[in-house]
């Protein structure tokens, strides 16, 4: 087919090309070669039962591209619950095509397109995937307990370190929930309003991923009345509270694990496990990674899931939690999944539901039976690989954000945990090489990207940090110690990110040259961010300087600091 | 990009692109524009936690192309249950490009792939998308209950027709439950072990989709003791058994919907349908298509939800059927269904779910947590088109048959119900004109083709139909009226079909010329049914002419009648 590349058309129904947004409105995307001769492409659509008597047209937006692909986007009102649909795309040359389920037509039969053309067979409210309406206005700090703050009571004689002394992987070194309690005031000062905490369930280590007792909070960090309190306090300023559901694997000293070690085969929780043989040794069982100290659960079990199903409502029913991040969350079934939220949207209908996967996503979010959102560690890489350490550039970039707002239904992308840095990955100053510019760079992407952003305990003061342990310091309360600049900056971020998701919903990413360029925009207004990391284009910024433009009609809308230009 | 169309390149993982078929082996899916400048694509893949290490290479087969695309797909035998892999295609010129999670690079750096590269995160047993253990062997055989055969003690008064009398919409001809299961040894000799029967619960019409009580057998049909038994003897005859769930609407007359015409919005089942305004009037509540005797249920609701929930159960539980063809199931909500699936595999956990979606089903049957299997009218209409219309050529016949094939995972390939004639449709010798040699390549189709095959009740007699509701005459139980070819072929290609789901696992798709050519092979054998339909070419076959090949070792495989040479 000349003068159009069909081998790159991209749709399908009932898929994050087309998805309904509310229950009268539904968004269609259709993907084509990018810069193909095309000179427009139109949604030609009716209602099911009105299509064979006769259609509308509506042209669609190309809105974005990625460098590969061409993204048209439409959002349509519509009356009816049932939509049928085809496109119809004019070339340069004149000459029209039809794509349908079927495929490119030269003409079209609409009289006759019953099983054929593309549909919305039917909006159903219980199947929308939406903005999380807890989950999508918030901004976290994400607390890895053992380290953030030790409150003077703390005589745990299991504490081997001196606070602030350099962590090794067997320090304890004395934080606890009563001392996160203690510091919600400096927390709320930030402007953060969520809490991601690290798993806070006994367990051996200092990070608590090696879980003992599911029911239990570990000694180290306090008790049951701590986490009540601690929960009780937050939610009083408005704040959530996330913890961390590790469900993949537990202690070696896990109570089934421990059976199975006595009993082998005759355990009534050998299949608990994945055991090779009779006998449990220490070399025949899976494992987390390769990490012996972290046996693997059987969670296609259904007794397994039915005992972690109890484990995860539990601190939802009791303490009144709002969600979890949960752990290794690609390893474990989905079929455990979506039991997990039915029944913990049982108990909390606006439970929040966050996986810990590093991939693409798609079969996790899209569907929203499983999770909301995800900690977005494809958006760190690419601000690591453009910001930190310069192997792509500006295009490059763009495009790889691009392809990550286009693997989900949009309401998704409101939802997705933003992060630069976490207790898994280095700081993200010592990723940049405490080079303080742009560190706040990657800082102000994060807090204009669509989405819910996260900041690392500490990186507010400008914490360095390398690879785990060292990712993992003591928090410094010596506020002598912090870097200003960084500190000052940051609380203006966070409060320029209350743009984001709830007033300014559209996104777009440019490239003007060497210049990126994050816009947020509604109808009337529109903010972009503005960042040079080139020295050959000096007309917007000078290099590594982060700028703000606004045209919002309320001048006063962004905070001091930033290089205002009314563009 | 020299020489390949990069925007061409589909894959993703944990996608019906990338999927394990059994917990020690995956398959592989990668498409490229069809006939690109590419030499050769291989996997370049290894465990997880090896890949940053060393990588093994395997060269990917393009196995089939639909017009737009080709197809390169690789089966994989793993032993550990998490994989890592990228794709590298080498083109004719000789460049090589890796194509990874974030795209296309021109070199790849594997020692640093960590959060780049495809995966399968981690084989679960749960989460396995199977061919179905009991589905997919079978042959079915599609009742209409009214109209296959009158017992003949039945005297019920609403009986308005003589059998074999033309019949109309209101016609109640006196077929029964027991009328069935008298002629279960006249199914069986057809070769048949399968039955789906149309709705049987209580209901106004012939056709009973306007269910009054979901618990409650028809009393047009029978009683309880006589599906007792009916599904008894199918099960001694190993023949299973699957009813029509209708979830969608009732009928007026249902209790709920009696209680709201009554009682308005004060009536506790108000939400139960879809009312615009506080009292029930006949223009204001939402219907199945534009019938006003079907109102709509609010699928929404869960009260709703768990009513029919209980209905489903009903019958597997009491009555030991095998599962459910499930009416209009694109419009009910998939929150829905993965609870029923639920629900109904805790009583049997080989339950069949089988959706009546007309259109791409693959958001109900890639995941595995809604549906096995759909009627697949994609390969009806294809049939229809070449065989039936003579609207499409072989080509875009042969291309229609892959991208069908590609729109699902593997095994869900072997578990679709394909069909030629339903309730829903004009029969085939109708839609053929009466031509019976064109009706016998449809059926030779149908039975050669990957899935299972499934004969609508008189079929197999000759029997013709225009649209509802002449499609659903009386059977004609006078054998000196059937066409006895039609009969005697039939029968053989039911007899070949065992050739297929169990014995020559893979199926292939291919043109030469004129003629037509469907592949069914294994390691060692290999059938291939020849159909040309055209004038031009006589090299194969005869116009019109039904030619199997046969290589198979065993030279008696093929039953007589057909026309087999060893190619």
């Amino acid at each position: 087919m000349n003068g159009m590349e069909v081998s790159s058309l991209i749709h399908q129904s009932d898929s994050l090309n087309s998805f309904p947004l509310s229950m009268n409105e539904v968004e269609i995307r259709l993907l084509t070669k990018k810069d193909d001769d095309i000179l427009k492409v139109e949604l030609v659509y009716n209602e099911k039962y009105k299509f064979a008597k006769g259609v509308h047209y509506l042209e669609m937006k190309k809105v974005m591209d990625d460098g590969v692909h061409d993204f048209y986007v439409v959002k349509l009102k519509v009356k009816d619950k049932r939509l049928a649909y085809v496109f119809l795309i004019t070339l340069l040359d004149g000459n029209k095509y039809y794509f349908s389920e079927s495929g490119i037509h030269n003409s079209y039969d609409i009289a006759h397109a019953q099983f054929d053309f593309f549909q919305v067979s039917f909006i159903n409210k219980v199947d929308l995937v939406n903005i999380h309406p807890v989950l999508a206005n918030r901004n976290f700090y994400q607390i890895f307990v053992d380290r953030f703050n030790k409150d003077e009571t703390n005589d745990n004689p299991r504490i081997n370190i001196k606070w602030g002394d350099k962590v090794s992987v067997n320090s304890l070194a004395g934080g606890t929930l009563r001392g996160i309690d203690e510091k919600l005031d400096y927390i709320s000062s930030l402007g953060v309003n969520a809490l991601y905490l690290t798993p806070i369930s006994e367990a051996n280590t200092n990070h608590k991923y090696d879980t003992i007792d599911y029911f239990k909070v570990a000694k180290d960090f306090g008790d049951e009345t701590d986490l009540k309190n601690l929960v009780e306090h937050a939610h009083k300023r408005n704040m959530i509270i996330l913890l961390d559901g590790v469900y993949n694997h537990v202690s070696t000293s896990f109570f089934a694990f421990q059976d199975v070690k006595k009993n082998g085969r005759k355990s009534r929780y050998f299949d608990w496990f994945y055991i090779d043989g009779d006998e449990l040794r220490d070399d025949n069982y899976e494992t987390f990674g390769l990490a012996k100290f972290l046996p693997r659960l059987n969670l296609n079990n259904i007794e397994v899931q039915n005992y972690l199903i109890e484990a995860g409502v539990h601190y939802v029913k009791n303490f009144n939690i709002d969600g979890y991040r949960l752990d290794v969350s690609d390893e474990i079934p989905h079929a455990f999944w979506i039991k997990f939220r039915l029944a913990l949207e049982e108990v909390n209908k606006d439970i929040i539901l966050l996986g810990e996967n590093w991939h693409d996503a798609h079969a996790y979010l899209n569907d929203g039976f499983k999770f909301d959102s995800i900690m977005n560690y494809a958006f760190t890489r690419d601000v690591l690989d453009f910001v930190a350490y310069q192997k792509i550039d500006v295009n490059t970039f763009k495009n790889r954000l691009v392809m990550n707002y286009f693997r989900y239904k949009t309401p998704v992308n409101y939802n997705l945990l933003n992060l630069l840095s976490s207790h898994d990955v280095p700081r993200f100053l010592s990723e940049c090489d405490g080079k303080i510019d742009r560190f706040l760079i990657g800082y102000a992407l994060l807090y204009m990207q669509i989405g819910v952003p996260c900041l690392y305990y500490g990186d507010e003061i400008g914490m360095l940090g390398e690879n785990d342990p060292d990712d993992r310091r003591c928090f410094e309360w010596d506020k002598t110690k912090w870097n200003v600049k960084i500190n000052e900056t940051i609380k203006r971020l966070i409060s320029v990110h209350y743009l984001n998701n709830l007033y300014l919903m559209n996104v777009s990413y440019e490239v003007d040259g060497e210049v990126f360029k994050l816009v947020r925009y509604d109808d009337k207004n529109c903010v972009t961010l503005f960042v040079n990391l080139s020295s050959k284009q000096k007309t917007y910024t000078n290099i590594g300087e982060v700028v703000l433009s606004n045209n919002y009609e309320n001048g006063s809308l962004l905070p001091d600091g930033f290089f205002i230009s009314v563009r």
